[in-house]
């Protein structure tokens, strides 16, 4: 089920800026272009019909006057240790190097942990430093930011759609359809006492693989982790103590999966025997573990190159400010259900 | 052993360029930040007397005239899956983050593997983009890009000295007495075949660390990997088939340590009992093998934290083209050895 959609609907025009502002299309433009050559007076007279408006820069135009700026920002909202050692990340990023190659675009890689860090970064990203930019791993605290950015005309790509819905352009697995795939095949398997692993339920991508298990179960134990293998520890501990007889486990990451098998494990049952597990990510760690773990697939690569091809798309100008790219996910069979 | 050195010399001025070129200093510092109001004449006469004088713009000059960029560069010149298997970069990345935390400077991470990457990123950085650049993992291929860099003004700190003698200003830690260490600690314990495996030999991490073997030993049986995993376990192999009455093996990187030690086990011998391992850089991987590794400490965290020292410094205008920090390296024992 992969499918493309463009919802985008009739903006306001540069015209109709300049003429709310009682100024020409120059001073707009050169107010629009951050140049100095404009008096106070009619600055302020553009910014607020800009803002009344709801006006964005059109890309192509501004090319033409301004200089472009060689670069795209591809943004990480996520503490350094979770952007190392989460395979997610590693392989995002090679995705997007590689969509990147036959193009002359440096990409920006910038990691933002802290609130001051986020706030320098917003700033650095606004003052026309990059064309545009890629963002990972949106919290909802970060919800608003790429709004925020296409207000200052940097064109922005998002991967997962927003936690809470408005327009935006982004390219996305199809979460919910992949859990529903991963809990209807434990169900197949005679499982009946399915528990999950939700993913951080300030982001789509927790929801959505949340929302995949109980479209087919309704409800059942539901433990919460940030997808860290850590957390997939303390969630597996938690859900044992209080549901002794599970036969299975859904979890939303393969790494919090891992951490979950090392406890089923140590607490003397057998994967898949005693308790199935399935994972999400068809990470290096869904091999790696023992017995291997079946998982959800998802198609980073592709992904991170859709995510090159519609930002490169809206630097040159094209409407795709609330335009949606979902790819499919399926079921990969190994040893642990 | 911290050593502090500054081995600057005089170097040319902005009044020599003038006056070779026979135009006005203003002309000079025209050509030096890019302005178009020069006459091609000019340009040609100012660029010439550069060359031929070899002369580097003053960044403290410079900041007075041009508009400061906001950010730094942190480049490193690698393939992305060493990126992101190899602890190393992830500490040094997360301990200048750590030292930029204070200022207003955005960190843009660089990667670039192929040689059109490279060749890109070079052509960024000069553009004036960044007001300076940190460079993580130079190999002999990429040892002039700090001076093609300073050349053009782009103020440059590098981890490790480099592989070819030279005026450079680096951070590094004490590779040659670090091995000295661990092979001097092997031969306290009566171990009397002692072997290494030795890092890429076109980086001066991957010669120091060998040579402090050999200040030890005089010579012995070494194989050279590329400081991964996979490379410990091929060393590892070849060294046994080679001589398999080994007692001991020195690896230059924990990564390689821990192939070395997996294929030791896989031969049916015992570590530490029949083969001693040591490593190199007290990473996370050293505490997660069994046994827990013997290993060289090198203090990353300090030593990211004086590349960022270091960079502000020349941004502000400090000569410090020749300047060297070398930190301490030190042995911490634990099962392996």
């Amino acid at each position: 089920m992969t499918s493309e959609r463009n919802r985008s609907t009739g903006r306001p025009t540069l015209d109709q800026v300049a003429s709310l502002a009682g100024v020409g299309r120059g001073t707009v433009s050169r107010v629009v272009n951050g140049s100095e050559q404009v008096s106070s007076r009619a600055r302020q007279a553009v910014e607020q019909a800009i803002a009344e408006l709801g006006y964005v820069p059109n890309r192509a135009a501004r090319a033409l006057v301004t200089q472009r700026t060689d670069s795209i920002a591809l943004v990480v909202p996520e503490p350094g240790e979770r952007f190392f050692s989460e395979p997610f990340f590693g392989r995002m990023v090679q995705a997007i190097a590689g969509g990147l190659s036959g193009s002359d675009l440096q990409m920006l890689l910038m990691i933002a942990q802290s609130a001051e860090e986020r706030q320098r970064l917003e700033g650095y990203l606004t003052r026309q430093h990059v064309d545009g930019a890629l963002l990972l791993s949106l919290h909802g605290r970060d919800d608003a930011l790429p709004a925020r950015l296409e207000e200052r005309g940097v064109a922005t790509v998002r991967v997962s759609r927003p936690a809470h819905p408005g327009p935006a352009c982004f390219v996305d697995a199809d979460n919910r359809g992949g859990a529903r795939k991963a809990v209807e095949y434990l169900v197949e398997r005679g499982r009946q006492r399915i528990a999950t692993i939700a993913g951080p339920l300030d982001m789509a991508v927790g929801m959505d693989r949340l929302d995949g298990y109980r479209d087919v179960l309704g409800g059942g134990p539901v433990a919460v982790g940030d997808f860290s293998e850590e957390s997939g520890v303390s969630a597996m501990h938690w859900l044992l103590e209080r549901h002794s007889d599970l036969d299975a486990v859904f979890a939303a990451s393969d790494t919090m999966a891992a951490g979950a098998m090392r406890v089923i494990k140590e607490s003397g049952r057998r994967v898949p025997d005693d308790i199935a597990v399935i994972g999400f990510d068809d990470s290096v760690i869904a091999r790696s573990t023992d017995p291997q773990l079946t998982t959800v697939y998802q198609p980073l690569e592709a992904m991170g190159q859709e995510m090159v091809r519609l930002l490169l798309a809206k630097i040159g100008g094209e409407s795709l400010d609330n335009y949606e790219v979902v790819l499919e996910t399926h079921l990969v069979v190994r040893d642990s259900a």
